[in-house]
C-alpha cells in the first residue's frame, strides 16, 4: 500500500535482502529493517517490528529461508521461530506450510514468497467480501458516511498487504462509499495509530478514540458496524484478537451494532474448540509504564506499582455476527463447513 | 489522607488561602495550589487542576465565598463557576447549598466547610457500608485477596478525603481484609495513575491494568467485585461517569461479576430519570494526543488524524448491582425510597 507515495509491502525481498518496515518506530519515523540472520528474525517478531497475525506469519517463512542459505540448523530455527509469540496461528501456520513445501522440493525464498502472496489474495478477497457488507448499509442521505469502529491495527501492516479488517475499509473507499473509520487506539501499544497513519495515507476519513470511548458512541448510534482482526479463532468461530476487543464484542451485541472480524483462514485453528484452550500472551510491564510518541517516550505508571499486560482476550462466539473470510462471510456455525472441502 | 506522610483533605484553608493538591500535576509532582480569586478557582475546576465530582463541588462552594470576600459580582461568580464542567451534578448541588445557606445568613466560609466537612462524613459512612460487601466476599483461603476493579479515580483524590468508591476499600484494608485492587489507568487522562498513587501512599496492593484489561480479567475469575465512582446518577440509578465505565458493566453482567456505583447523595440528580438527559462533556482533542508522564510529555496521535474526546458514559440501570450511598446500599429500584424522608 502507500508509504510516501510509494506501493509497498509491509516485506519485500530486495537483492539478497528481506527487509521489513520497523513498526516499532512507527508512525513517528518510517524506517525499513533489513533481517539477515534467524536470529534478526526471531527478534523483529518477538520484539513487535513486525506484529499483525497474517504479517508474523509470512516473515517467520521468510525466517525458515534465511534459515536455509545462512546454513542455520533448520529444527532449532523452526523452534526459535515458534517461540517467538504465543498466541498468533498465523506462525505456526506459516511454519508448517514451508515444512510441507520444502518436504515437496520447493525452493526455500519461492516458497516463503507463496505464503506472501497467498496473504495478499486472501486479505484482498475479504475486502471484496467486506466491502459488500458496507455498502450493504448504505446510507439514505448522501452527506452521511457508513460508520466503521476498529479496535488495534488489521490493516496492512497487520499483513503483506491489504490488511484484514481494513481490506473492506480500502475496498469500500476505492468503490466511492462514503466511509469513516473510529479509530481506537489500542492500549497498552497504541497500534490504532497504526491504523490511523494507514488510513491518512490512503486519505481515507477517520476518527482516533480512546477505547474506552467505543461504547458510548455505539450507545448514542455513531458505529454502524465493527470490523477486527484476529490472532487466532477457533474453529467454532471465537474470536481472540487484541486485548479490548471483547468490550467491544459486549457493547455491540447491546447496542445491535453487527459485529465482524475479519478471518484469514491461515487465522483459525481448527484443533482448537473453546477460548480457554487458546494460550494468552502476557506482555512485559514496561510497554504500560512507558508511552512512545514524536520525540520519544515518557514513563506514567506510578515507581513502585505493580503492572499487568495480557496482550489478547476472546470474544466469544455469540457475539459475532460474522466472520469474514477469504471464501466469503461465514457465521461462527457455518465458518467449518465453508472450509470443509 | 495520607501524602509524604502527613494526613491531609484534597482542599483546606490555610489562614486567608484556600489551597489545593494540584491534580494535573500528580502523580510526577506534589504541589498544592492557591486558590485567590473566582477566577483561579474555575480555571482550576475547568482545566482539571482539582477533579472528581464531589471535590468539583466543595471547590465551587469555596468558590463562592472567595467571590464575596474578593467583593466579585455574586451572580456572575455563581454563573462561571456553574459552567466550568457540564456534567458532574455535584457543581451544581454545592452551588445551590451555598444560596441556600447564605440566604439563612450563613458566615460563607463557614458554609463552604460544612459541604467539605459533610463530603467528608457522606464519604466515610460510603466506605463503612462498602466495606460491608468486600467482607461479605470473605475468600475460603487465607491468602487468597478480594480483588476490586475500579476506572478511573474515585479515591480521595476525588473528594475532600476517603474517597467514593475507594472509601471501602481503604476500611477494608484498615480493619484487615486482604483486598487488592486492578487499577485501570483511564485513558485519556489516565487518572488511574492517581488511583494507583493514592494505594501506593497507604499499602494498599494494586495492580495498573490498561482499560482494554477489565473484561480479560473478569472472564477469567479474577474479578470479585466492580466499583466505580459517579458524576451523575438518575434518581432511577443510572450511573454517569468516566468513558469506558460502561464496558464494564457490560463485561461484570457477562461475568456474574458484582457492579457498585459508590454513590454519595450530592451525586444525585433526582430532576433526572433517563440517561440521555445528561449532558455529556466532550473535552479537548489534546487530553487524547498528549500524555503526560515523570519528566515531560509527548504526542502520541498522528498529525493530521481527527480526534473526539467524549469524557463520560453512562451504565444503564439495568447492569447496577446496587448504589453504595452513606445511608447504605440500594439497588436502583430502592434508591429513590432510600432518600425519601
Amino acid at each position: 500500500m502507500n508509504v510516501e507515495g510509494k506501493w509497498r509491502r509491509t516485506i519485500e525481498v530486495v537483492g539478497d535482502d528481506v527487509i521489513v518496515l520497523d513498526q516499532a518506530k512507527l508512525p513517528y519515523a518510517i524506517e525499513w529493517l533489513t533481517l539477515r540472520t534467524v536470529e534478526e528474525v526471531a527478534r523483529a517478531i518477538r520484539d513487535m517490528h513486525i506484529r499483525g497475525a497474517p504479517l508474523i506469519g509470512a516473515t517467520a517463512a521468510y525466517g525458515v529461508a534465511i534459515a536455509i542459505r545462512t546454513g542455520a540448523n533448520l529444527d532449532a530455527a523452526y523452534q526459535q521461530l515458534a517461540a517467538t509469540r504465543p498466541t498468533a496461528i498465523n506462525l505456526r501456520w506459516a511454519l508448517g506450510e514451508m515444512q510441507r513445501a520444502l518436504a515437496a522440493g520447493a525452493e526455500p525464498f519461492a516458497a516463503a514468497a507463496k505464503i506472501a502472496d497467498d496473504d495478499v489474495a486472501a486479505c484482498e478477497a475479504i475486502g471484496e467480501h467486506g466491502k459488500q457488507l458496507i455498502a450493504a448499509l448504505g446510507k439514505p442521505h448522501p452527506n452521511d458516511r457508513i460508520n466503521v469502529l476498529t479496535h488495534c491495527n488489521a490493516g496492512w501492516l497487520a499483513t503483506v498487504d491489504w490488511g484484514t479488517a481494513l481490506a473492506p475499509v480500502y475496498k469500500a473507499h476505492e468503490a466511492g462509499i462514503a466511509v469513516h473509520v473510529w479509530v481506537e487506539e489500542t492500549r497498552p501499544r497504541n497500534q490504532g495509530m497504526l491504523t490511523a497513519w494507514e488510513l491518512l495515507q490512503h486519505g481515507v476519513p477517520h476518527t482516533v478514540i480512546a477505547d474506552n470511548a467505543g461504547g458510548h458512541l455505539m450507545q448514542h448510534g455513531k458505529v454502524d458496524l465493527c470490523i477486527v482482526g484476529t490472532d487466532r479463532t477457533t474453529r467454532n468461530g471465537d474470536v481472540c484478537n487484541k486485548i479490548g476487543t471483547y468490550l467491544k464484542g459486549l457493547a455491540a451485541h447491546d447496542n445491535n451494532v453487527p459485529f465482524y472480524a475479519a478471518v484469514p483462514s491461515s487465522s483459525i485453528d481448527w484443533t482448537v474448540g473453546e477460548p480457554a484452550e487458546i494460550p494468552i500472551e502476557e506482555r512485559s510491564a514496561d510497554e504500560v509504564r512507558f508511552i512512545s510518541g514524536y520525540g520519544g517516550r515518557v514513563e506514567i505508571v506510578p515507581r513502585g506499582s505493580a503492572v499487568a499486560n495480557p496482550a489478547f482476550d476472546v470474544t466469544p462466539r455469540r457475539f459475532m455476527t460474522g466472520l469474514i473470510t477469504e471464501r466469503g462471510v461465514a457465521t461462527p456455525a457455518t465458518l467449518a463447513r465453508m472450509f470443509s472441502k
